[in-house]
């Protein structure tokens, strides 16, 4: 049986301000990556998040930012591979407490916005991530871009790395995502994107915007849950997979 | 033998903001509170003075506060008490991690600032400060105010506790410290101070503003790194704590 | 013809987070409470809303508040009154030069969340506030709980002031809000808080919530605008007033 | 008679944390450049500072940087131009209010750090700038890197502008400053620093690294006030343009 799993960026609340749907989503997600009071979330937010997504027996992840509340952790900022290095050591390590308290454990760090972009071309930055995750614990998953240097690094340094696809993005003939500025970036049709996810998953290939096939691993794939219209793409995704007896679940879960 | 720890608070600079003196001070003493990011510190600083005190072979601390980086965590914040636990859980994770990375462990926890005096009183605070800290790890040592709430609420949660006392400042008769505002607040002959650390390391007493004695259980005593009058002064007291025999280590060492 | 002033916060939203409803609660009143970037809100949403609100007609206001963006500025904070003074200050500068660009000026100031609070029954952090609007610009109105050492420092130091009253909240017999936390806080029914608000403005009494009538004077109404029921009892609320013949505009605007 | 402006950046201490040596360099400079609240100062220490600066009688400047106290504004943000404007029309206005409450007026405005940087070569980023700057206070004198874009910007969108050069480092044969990051970006000898800044301001001509003379106006001289050597440096430097009859004085100050 082939398996996939569900990943959502969730916990990105603040204080007064709450984005997201958060409980919605974590019902049809195998894997939450959690926002860690950087880029997004805060100490309050992050740990209730934990609690929900254990309780509902969703892997956790943290999910690591710049430090950029103002922009959601989505403006490129300059940093030396040091800086990023602790970075993402601070950040994962406060999660990991709050998983201790609630009981569990951080299986997963999937970096956010920016840094997850960055890192996707920047070898150096995602030398310093990789290293940071495996120094933290080596055990850790490192979820990154499907044929990124992220990826690279992660399998370099010694992790478990997991290839993120995206169900609801086009693909440069390259292998990266096109940005979100062309008029072509995005798929709405959420039976195009499921078939696509299901090609991705059997065939490990995807059509690429010039019509060229390319080669893909999908390990996981990014879903979002902000929005009904979001919240009902996951769904109708995730009864396609299991219709054609994909079955989902975290990474690193052995085959029932 | 007599033992007695000396603790200082480290690690407090921000960015391109330096405050301290910590290479010096780490030179003197056997626990460090290092600062996790919230009151001052960032996950630059934090780690630097972790590596730091590691090579020093100084005990190493979490040192949270409110987050207040304007009022450098003086400020009194009115927070619930689950918003205290979930504080706590991440800074003490945060520095967790950056333990890891160093290859050491986090030893105690010594709340800072405007948190810490109204753990001194307020017992709802104090007890979930308590609980944070076990929850996170059973072992780790809580620093608190000498007699204090605090003291009593790790006591009463199952951690070892270390009382802290103070060696530039004077006592009430119930035992709190003097306000700063108060004229006769300070000491600042070092020679005074040090005769009254030893005899509440040695008679467990120290004499009030009053001139009445008092109980007092002296643990670990607070000093401070911040200009060369303050370093002459521990270089001083630990001269004489030497002197009349009293070994500098952290709490929870062996005695040799 | 009576005349009142309707008055809501806007402006809060903060970078990715939308909070409230502007674009609705705008076309309904005559002042806007624009959020300085402290409590929340940040430079591009107070320009957007200063330029939103200028081309409504709505009177704009700055609503400062306690630098305290995770606590939405509903926390306390012990400042000295010079910080006080110095922060109002900031903020109100802030706001002006957004109302400049915008072709239009800021006509009143309406102190926020716990900073409004303390200062209804803190004197002396009263007189910060009015010290700092006054010498910014004495032109400017300075709003505040109705009754409240917040109006009494207004008048002491020769700013106009308006009194401000709660549609939807009760009254204590010394004139005071009853506090969220009690059962009989909230006014939920529009019919009873619309005839409450109209023995106001015509009789200027209220009925307290031990049945006693108190003297009231209501120059401004706060209104909120987060979610469809409170736009619904903005909306009915204005049309009752209009009804009975009392007209809503700003402060300070010379009747028709 | 020649003159020229001495200008140096203050006001950028925060909180608890102190940095440069603002009450000694003011008292050798014309014009004073006074961080906002968004890279460094805040509303306290930015009141102080205007009041210091104003009883010295040194040119009030605002020096609005990034919103990034962890990088002290000197990680280049990627920001649209309507988010530039409305950084600088807030920044400008906060420190426009304490100039008032001081009984002044801000004279000039320069950008800092990156936002300087950035605006040096960027025009767009400039002309967003300069028309913020225009449209708060059309009186207001841009101040740019000698020969830049933002002094471009400024003289096409109408405003005064000052070109400035730089005492301690060398440029070019383009105009731009060496990079700090080059052996030979820094000039430590200050006889030889004030041998070219003469040169600049009576020969309008400098000699850049590779040894060829390039033009450059020089209405404004950046100083420094970090530490004793560079308090020297400034000292040193006014007294060998006084010597030479070079007057210093504000930018828009009638001769006398």
């Amino acid at each position: 049986m082939q398996t996939i799993d569900l990943n959502s960026d969730v916990g990105e609340s603040f204080g007064a301000y709450t984005i997201g749907n958060d409980e919605e989503v974590l019902q049809h997600v195998s894997s939450a990556n959690i926002a860690c009071g950087f880029h997004a979330g805060d100490y309050n937010v992050m740990m209730d998040t934990v609690k929900l997504a254990h309780s509902l027996g969703v892997s956790i992840g943290a999910h690591p930012g710049f430090p950029d509340l103002g922009g959601f952790g989505r403006r490129e900022m300059k940093m030396s591979e040091e800086e990023i290095f602790n970075l993402v050591v601070y950040q994962v390590g406060a999660i990991q407490a709050a998983a201790t308290v609630c009981g569990t454990n951080v299986k997963h760090v999937k970096p956010h916005g920016a840094l997850y972009n960055m890192a996707s071309t920047d070898r150096k930055m995602a030398d310093a991530i990789a290293k940071a995750v495996y120094t933290v614990n080596s055990d850790l998953i490192l979820f990154g871009l499907a044929g990124s240097e992220l990826v690279r690094a992660g399998e370099a340094v010694g992790l478990t790395v997991a290839q993120e696809v995206f169900a609801d993005r086009t693909y440069q003939p390259d292998g990266t995502l096109t940005p979100r500025s062309y008029p072509n970036a995005m798929i709405h049709d959420v039976n195009v994107a499921a078939k696509r996810v299901l090609r991705m998953v059997k065939e490990k290939k995807v059509k690429a915007v010039n019509g060229q096939d390319i080669a893909i691993q999908a390990d996981t794939i990014c879903v979002h849950g902000d929005g009904p219209e979001a919240l009902q793409f996951v769904q109708t995704l995730r009864e396609k997979l299991l219709t054609e007896n994909i079955h989902i679940q975290p990474i690193g879960v052995a085959c029932p």
